[in-house]
């Protein structure tokens, strides 16, 4: 089980990759056999090539993450977060909480997004 | 699945049954063969016998439980709450992300508690 501060780490670096990374260096922080269930409930896609094309579609947007809450338990985090997307009319704001678990190395493992359309916001 | 209304319901009879009910209370909320891991990574609680007994030790203290953010997706549930506990010499806070699983009925078949011993907090 990887130490804790491996897990706060990992947690780091992806929202730092989201913000300001390409889909790659996003990718790039999932073992190669990773799952990602975002949102849950939707189809899981599955291994870091079909994981780097999801992210490619964010890979153009401006986007400032923001980490509100993160708790690690056992191999596992969960955490709430702010997501801000520039528009060219204005940005679209959303708080998923993530739960992902992840190997000795740090790697993430499995990623679970809990959101529904309702909790996207339109902000100036 | 249930709808998101419904789940939204549950969520919250289980924080006011965990700040005012008895254990028989907020165990009425779970499915009869319902699996508690509180802390994530802890040995699971299986069945309502055994998670009456595990809320059993909260049953006689105080506690003011407060939402601080609930996504819902899918047939699940993850939120952010702080649970107050008075104790004899001040109080002990702690803001866990809980994931929960519901049936169609909207009862907990799954509860996985994200926190560590490092998130409790002694405040007066």
């Amino acid at each position: 089980m990887p130490e804790q501060s491996v897990i706060r780490d990992a947690v780091a670096s992806y929202l730092k990759a989201v913000a300001t990374g390409s889909a790659a260096d996003v990718a790039a922080l999932y073992a190669e056999d990773a799952t990602l269930e975002d949102p849950v409930g939707s189809e899981p896609v599955r291994g870091r090539a079909a994981i780097t094309e999801f992210y490619s579609t964010l890979e153009n947007m401006r986007q400032d993450v923001e980490l509100l809450a993160l708790r690690v338990a056992g191999d596992s985090a969960a955490f709430h977060f702010r997501v801000r997307t520039e528009l060219p009319d204005g940005a679209a704001e959303i708080e998923p909480i993530d739960v992902m678990t992840f190997d000795e190395a740090g790697r993430i493992t499995t990623m679970r997004a809990f959101w529904s359309p309702e909790d996207v916001h339109l902000a100036q």
